[in-house]
């Protein structure tokens, strides 16, 4: 399938895991028209009945090895813990040459789960990453605006056909994403520093005063700031469970190097330092406010 | 003053410090019909010509024992580091009974700052803490609405006058708030927690990425929850920095307590113990959930 015109719709689309990447993704392509027939796969029937009922598929099957048969291009969007297993089953179709991409938020490791599924790094396979989500999950949270102005990494290797990037970056850009391509180390690196050590932040600390005092109490006095700094607490732990272990080394170095600038700053607190406080809180603000700035 | 009668709009209040926090309860109290007049004070006589302008005053003075003259509440509404140079020039209003409650972020400190500046914590004195604020500070962010649902903490000990507590907390309710009491100690626990502990964590945070690689790149990768998670790390540098000393021992406990949860956390990715991981995960989000039920 490769080399094949790359500005025109999808003519068939196999989504392996229809929550809400994979079912937000079907409706904005849906919305462009930029895809024909959808085939939806997972591992409940209810679910794929529903995104069905929903008007995001066609069809659906429950065995990945059927839903990719005579797919264009086929999007894995399982949880990272599930990616080696869905990666096996579709060896016939990458042999093939269908452009398979994934979602999954550490690259390395699905970059590893692909090597070990298909034997080598197969050149229609594009790793890729939306920046986008959600604290509800699942096919009915999903929405077409969910990539809307979003960044999507895409962490190809020499081995991935230039025609396999160019279509997969194609169906991100018809999303309305941004489309961007770095090497997985360094998405991985990125991402722990922005995604993945917030998220531990935030769930230690929820974790911190739900086993401490009176939850309610506590609670009830937290401020807008703590609702906003801990919403991300919210996130599916499952999910959270599988990108800490996927990604594992370079988020234990984020975290490391965090609680070393952590120590640091409560040492100025315990010396009575404001100064150093001044110098810090007032970095950080000045990069947050660019955050803002449009 | 302490003994008029409780249900009636304050006959002249002043306002210490005409901000963000107090800029927003002058406008709520006088949006309720709760106050008649109000006498602004504070070092920038530009700000209190605008905040006059605005509406929210009908006089204002530099000297904070001049307006203080003649009121029946006075509000200190000044960073933590100003509270105690601040009560110094109360000390004659203070002796004459007039009501003073200030809005300080860490209430064991202004206690403290009452007794050495008053030579003993005076009946009329009612510390207080409205939890709730905004990244935006100064005058021009206030709001009639910012009171509206939060909760105000207030901390009197055994010698503060019941009268006093009375008239304090009708005009937190006026403005919209519920008011709770509780002791100062359990008061900077709490707040070191839920709001203390998570400002320092975000401009760590936010500050450590600052320095590190490409801020404009590593920004521009960051989803909503970074947003979300970082929006505090926007706050005013210097009113963090007075609390982070004013609140010094409490917050120091909470930070120990955090690194040592963060570090056993951590310890579970490095084992690769996803269970460990997923009982945390599934315990936090629980909590988090609650929060945002009705």
């Amino acid at each position: 399938m490769i080399g094949q015109q790359t500005e025109r719709p999808i003519d068939r689309l196999a989504v392996i895991g229809v929550g809400l990447i994979g079912g937000s993704l079907v409706r904005a392509l849906r919305q462009q028209g930029a895809c024909e027939q959808v085939i939806g796969c997972g591992r409940s029937r209810a679910t794929l009945h529903r995104a069905a009922e929903l008007g995001l598929l066609d069809d659906y099957e429950t065995d990945p090895a059927r839903a990719v048969r005579g797919a264009e291009v086929v999007v894995v969007a399982v949880p990272l813990g599930s990616m080696e297993s869905v990666f096996r089953e579709l060896r016939e179709a990458v042999q093939g040459g269908v452009v398979v991409t994934d979602v999954g938020s550490a690259k390395c490791a699905v970059v590893s789960a692909a090597r070990a599924a298909f034997g080598r790094l197969p050149p229609s396979f594009v790793p890729g990453h939306p920046i986008a989500g959600a604290e509800k999950s699942g096919v009915e949270a999903s929405s077409a605006a969910l990539y809307r102005n979003r960044r999507v990494i895409l962490t190809p290797s020499s081995a991935t056909a230039p025609a396999a990037i160019a279509r997969i970056r194609w169906m991100w850009q018809q999303v309305g994403a941004e489309v961007l391509e770095m090497d997985c180390g360094h998405h991985d690196a990125l991402l722990a520093d922005t995604s993945h050590l917030p998220h531990l932040l935030a769930y230690t600390l929820v974790d911190g005063l739900a086993r401490k005092g009176d939850p309610r109490e506590t609670f009830r006095c937290a401020g807008g700031g703590f609702r906003d700094f801990t919403r991300i607490a919210a996130s599916d732990p499952y999910i959270w469970r599988d990108i800490c272990l996927a990604n594992r080394d370079a988020l234990l170095a984020s975290v490391r190097l965090f609680v070393s600038d952590l120590e640091r700053i409560s040492e100025a607190i315990r010396a009575r330092d404001g100064d150093t406080l001044l110098s810090v809180f007032g970095r950080a603000k000045e990069a947050r406010d660019r955050l803002e700035e449009p």
